[in-house]
């Protein structure tokens, strides 16, 4: 199976905002912005299951927000931090300052 | 009816980016973002029918994006800029802008 992402010209805010508004989303967004590294899937502590997972990180990866591919067994993940600086500049630095903000 | 608004420091990141996940309301934010003078519902140029832009203007409401308030008949509705802009540094300028950038 091959992981399909859209360029970057092709991505469209709305669905990168729709893509970032479910908290287990964020999490995983917020992971992946606090190291260069790319992670495996399976790493991230989410309250959910596995098909739930893999729908989080299919939806993220089809608005544009991670790049997805494989190495072996696993599934790794990254961030596209530069298409979606070039496309909406300024919109993931807020969204990850915003998050480390706790709520009140 | 009263319009009911989150309190500032209830405003929640997921439901803020929910609300703007979508390209009619998207409009109605950059609309509002381009006037400080509050503006009758019934004034938005959506493709939309009556309920739908009632749900619309709900979603942003509940989520704290904009204030809503009855002067005669008329629905006036205003951005929360300071109340996000205090919670969510930079995000809704970044919406704003990338708005204006035209899809490629």
């Amino acid at each position: 199976m091959t992981f399909v992402h859209p360029e970057t010209e092709e991505i469209e805010l709305a669905a990168v905002l729709h893509a970032l508004s479910d908290p287990q989303r964020l999490r995983i967004v917020r992971e992946l912005g606090a190291c260069d590294e790319p992670r495996a899937c399976g790493s991230f502590a989410l309250d959910v299951g596995k098909s739930t997972r893999t729908h989080h990180f299919r939806v993220l990866r089809e608005a544009g927000v991670i790049r997805q591919w494989r190495e072996g067994t696993s599934r790794l993940s990254t961030l596209r931090r530069e298409d979606l600086d070039g496309r909406f500049p300024g919109l993931l630095d807020a969204v990850l300052a915003a998050d480390r903000v706790p709520a009140l």
